[in-house]
């Protein structure tokens, strides 16, 4: 039922052709969405004002320009996450104008308009092979309107490059760690900073580090406190969950 | 909000103390709750009407006793399922009467008046080992109304024990095959018959069974089609669903 | 033996050319096979009347093409399942007239004549990436003979679109549910019904998902009674099974 | 080298026994702990300041009491975590004055002076098993100085529980989901707020649920974005980063 | 139907009191039992003549008595595997005369008379902590009516123990091969020998040893040819195939 | 050191040039090699007599040609197995004559001379698609020396198939079991006779079959006792002890 | 045959009693042990002169004090590892004297006479959870020769107390690295040295850590390169390896 | 703060500008950067004297034509480890002279000057599928500045090659055993040598070896000790650690 029906059926009631009991009986028989406008109201800055997060893996491009097209003429934010190479190219041509593909991260970018960024997050990524990860953190993060800084190449093989830099760690109101193999980095960055810690395993390594569970299980366990984990390779989750951390220091504000 | 304050709302609806854009505003803000007395209606017959289930397994002898004195002076049936011998005794003083207590299955049955069985479960177990699995499966499905049968200790490894009871399996509208080990009960009798049959992976076994592992991929993976899989040892599911789809055939009669 | 070669046996019988033990004698030393006319009369109508199913993974050009033509000539309805996009192409010039190949399913139905479609399945799906599987599921129930309907893309994420829909899940007479990732909609579903649900795991999924096993184990474990599990992409175990439980219903009107 | 004896270098440099390249060269060879005062300075408000956290689970009753003893003395706040009931009874009699033991959570803590509970953390739970992980989560976040709010025994099996309690949801600044089994509660919570997600795996549940992983992979997996996780059973390391995003909102407010 | 009643079918056709086409309904709609006796006859020398089996696991204390009383009754030979100390204990009294327990390897044996044990099976293994496994594995073989030489505590560790008692391994007819932890013991013999070989993992080891799997997937995967694997730690199986190997040699003598 | 050299060690004794202590010395610091020729003896019916195997996966065509040229001019017979579609064009060239490739079960075989095969295996598989391991397994043992019957398609969905031919199953010395899925046939078929059975696991199947894996553990946990298991599509490690089993009975004849 | 046999057999031949080839053919048929007093010699160092090294686990109270008085009367050194308290208990009566059991470590020394410790292992570990492994690590080499030294409880949780003792690490020919959980010390320890490490992994943590298996996929995927694992809780086996390592330096001041 | 920066604080404090009190509190905020001079001094002996090694795997041909020519500029030996045939012949046109691509082990090396290789490395292999690691061990550890002997394809199949060839392998400071499957060889070798071994599983084999699961297994539960593990297929691992081993004899000849 449609909010006209759910207005029909009261005002019915205000003009007393139907008495409470009966307006009683049709709404309890009534599915959940009656009352829906009022849950998307609730929803829609998080899901509608900001943007739309599209999952581009195992999309054809009918689909997935469909999709896109959809959103651009809906005046929203586009977000493209997994988006290969390949089907990058093959949907090129029939794509919206402002959209920015980053061949990196495998990430498609459409905003309305520039914001300004908000708080601070700090990713830090062990190895250059995990900068995919790390770069669809940043540009996730951002694009739902955090500060994001980077620390790249930062893995605890050679300590000393992450401890020079342990003032930028600990101005971060969130941090995301990235790493693969012995997923280490985020024990190690949890034991220097006092502020949340998202860690991301990658399926960065080989033999027995399949395909990131070693990272995953190691994160898991790791012994410093303040460390939560996100799937493997999920740089998008994380930073969701970074902004939505980071914003909250910003919403206290006022 | 509970019921009377929904019809409170009303009322000042139909009494025109409050205009019908006012009250769609103070709906759209209620929690769900407001329609749920709708939602219970729908859920007592399953859940209220029939019985109520309670996991034995991790519960204090005081949460158990507590719980059971509850459904029992709410006038409920009652069945408590992975119910210990030692658990058991320790609250064997304190149950209301007409409790009985099945040591092999150990779930623990209070009914209030006998109802005929309806329709008809077979219920197969592959080795003795299995029973107490078997016998779980079986008190649930009658618990909840439906009529089971047994043919225990029939596994594949003496294959004619098995197709002398090929009646018997025939006539069944929907069977429980449990087993451990490799499983391949599940197979041989979902080949046999063309009614439903629901797999019980068992614990039973040594070695790299791996509590029911084996036996439980082995279900999954069933030459035979019509067959689906609950989890290790979980008679109580098997029987539930078992009886679910005994009593469509019921319910059509009608 | 075959029907005639015992037909001869008990005519020597009859004209007491062989006395009864010795009868009892030749028949004691008969294969298996002596009675199984008998055997395949029962499973006529489920194996042939209705229909064959072939698993199209893994079968050469010719050898699909041999099993279709032969089905054909037998007159009998053809269910080719898994059968990919080139597999089909390869084929396609060959094969009989009337099959209908479905590029999302990948399956390839020929119907003899069209038949009412009995009872009433659900089939609800997670996401737009599940939708193969699901339409897998709903094209193998219906070319059984059950009517199946569709409530795709209702994931848990955002739960408000599967609440809406609650009184079409009500409705069915057994529900299939399919998710990949976290595999929570079939403990949703589970826990809004009283009829049965049968639970398929997608591959859908990336990092932990292990292709599946994600949530093939959540589904096993599902908190709601009434739930059993089919294997990993087993979109046509699904529809199966849920067939056979729908048409048990029917069965019993007569 | 402790601090005066850094002092007494650069004294010596002020007073011209040694020249800045001596230093240079004595300073180059030191161990990192010259200047470690500057980082325990650092680590201190969160470390000391606040309180010590010590894992009880495989020290002997004489190594727990020694450590808790020497916190007392030094004044510092206590909270020990896994503290069986064994544990605690052998250690009891040794305790000093104001330690409270709680036999749900199994945590021992004792705290030097109230203070005001800061923001808001709502801790959701699926089912009564899960309660020990779940009272450790909420002891932890507030001990650290959390405002905690319960949520226990709203599992998905029936979801109207939850959904009745959405507005409670809402209105926290960081929810903890803790739930064995399937796990879904994780993804149904994040699906209906806005607000970042800790989610605990708990061991229970049996069969295919491998001691917590079946609830572990489903959540790493989950559809709903904004959720991170920590280990199985971690009810302390939930409390613990869910304090520390908690109190982001309230240090921005300065 | 029992032979019985099919003598009075036969006899009724013999009299002509039936049809043959009659006959053949009735036949046909017979259960497989019907010719039950025939397949008892072949199987009766495996399993009657022999000996019984009995899985001491699991059993209670009333139940192992009373299928040993009964086997005794029946003048059957009797082997009990896996019958743990407590559990002998327990029905020690209630026993029938000639029972021999062995402690080591948890069996329990009663042979109506010695009878020559024939061929020639080397049970080899690695440590003493093997040796429960292989005697069972001995015991079972002997039961059966093999010869059965031990060579214990070989492990290749110190493979000159091995390859001093080459010529012992050379002179079998079949091996079995005990061993836990890394499994090598099982491709080192499987390389010095031609005869087959039976490798049986045990669950002796620590660490990601795993209970026995890391010895068991090593020797499935034996870079030695003619290596055939049973369950871990199933002594009986070992014993039991490799005198079925063992008494090939001997039946084709005659 | 080779014979020649130990023969001049000893003529020297003899000769009396050296003392028994200084030959003795000498002997203590030989390798093993020096009596390698009696242990070559004992190897050489087995590896060179019969055949030689070529596991011919990995290899580069170079290697490939090298290794069969250099066996067929030592006039050895010659086996590769596991040798891909691709591989064998690339070598088809450059082949000695007699060399013949199965396409199904990739294999390429050149035998010397015609030998009368002896005994008698029965190769049991499940499904079609279980065939290239089956004739693997076939063309192994039958290169061995064996006679190998095949029993095809003959899985437990349809039993009736398996029990029609009982009697070629319990004419065998030794039956293979080859099944992917739920390898339940290896149980059935240990269950219906008195042979050792050798059950090869298939990687057939998809989702929770695990490319092998729910048919491996099945199969080592089968009911039936008599059964062992070899690695996962490993048919020519099944034809192999196949082969050395079914020889026993003929090596006693003499 | 001993060395008494052989010394015989070649007397015989420089007598001229036997010819050559003789003793050839004699030498041929002899089993390997022929010559085993020169292996024997070469292991003699390691395995006599040194010390014997029981595994106490699994063996009963008899079987450890026969094993301890033999080697006491062979005069040697004696290790025994993994004596469970109780087992102590069991066998301290009948200990010989100068047994000293160290219950942590649960190790059992019996050392003839003192040795000067060689060289330099430090022996590094994460938790104070994980000093039983650590303490068995440093026991067993020192038991073997070697100087260690200890660096207990440096986690990199609090990376700070590792950085300061940089140049006792520094110091190390070969360090142990021990812990539990992320594992994460075996990498950050391997990145500050150039000094080959040995990796323990601990059944340390909870939940995902699967009983030692998180950090032994983080050891083996280090990041760091100088890093080997042994398996889980192997204390004894690191510090066996790392004291080969230790002394090749010593060898080769010589 | 770089070098400069701390000289100009400390003639500042020479100078008597800034008192010892001022410098102090400037030192306890520098970051660790502020001494790291001293750590890379420690540092570069290893990493830049020596070479630089280039994970060459998952790195496109512009960075790794970049970091290569940029390494050639610093005149460092370069090592690319995992440099796949296709990714070499990408960037073969733009490498600096002097590089050796090898494309068994997909290694590219350039040394500046030759130089005398040091001590005694054996690296064994099991079998010719193993060669491309064991030549990576081989190739790493030469390239370091270790002396390697290579002893391949000695696999226990066979176990008479391998110990024909036991005074090599006594020879040899450090062994570093390469194999799949089932990984016996470390076993073997490890109880025939008393120097430390480096075991490398790699992912050779089929089914059930899981891509080197079950070789790394059986060498973590080793039953010789003194052998310690690396990554899957990681021969540059064991090759380093190797290296680090076998030069500690070299140090401490001087």
């Amino acid at each position: 039922m449609d909010k006209n029906k759910l207005q029909i059926i009261l005002q019915n009631l205000y003009d007393q052709k139907l008495s409470p009991d009966e307006v009683i009986n049709q709404l309890a028989t009534l599915p959940y969405e009656n009352l829906d406008f009022a849950k998307i109201d609730h929803h829609r800055p998080l899901r509608n004002g900001y943007a739309e997060v599209v999952y581009g893996k195992g999309k054809t491009a009918d689909q997935l320009v469909a999709i896109i097209q959809s959103l651009y003429k809906a005046k929203s934010d586009i977000l493209v996450t997994k988006l290969a190479h390949k089907a990058y190219e093959n949907i090129q041509q029939e794509l919206p104008p402002g959209c920015i593909y980053d061949n990196i991260s495998l990430t498609l970018v459409s905003k309305k308009k520039k914001v300004n960024k908000l708080g601070h997050i700090v990713i830090v990524s062990a190895g250059t092979a995990d900068m995919p990860i790390a770069e669809e953190a940043r540009i996730t993060s951002e694009f739902f309107g955090s500060k994001a800084e980077k620390l790249f190449d930062v893995g605890v093989a050679g300590i000393h490059r992450l401890l020079e830099k342990i003032n930028v760690l600990r101005e971060a109101r969130v941090i995301i760690v990235i790493a693969g193999m012995d997923g280490a980095l985020a024990s190690v960055v949890g034991g220097l900073v006092s502020s949340p810690v998202i860690a991301v395993p990658t399926s960065i390594g080989y033999g027995a580090s399949f395909n990131g569970v070693s990272a995953l299980l190691a994160m898991l366990n790791s012994c410093a406190s303040g460390v939560a984990t996100v799937n493997i390779d999920n740089g998008f989750g994380a930073g969701c969950i970074a902004h939505k951390i980071n914003i909250l220091g910003e919403k206290n504000n006022h």
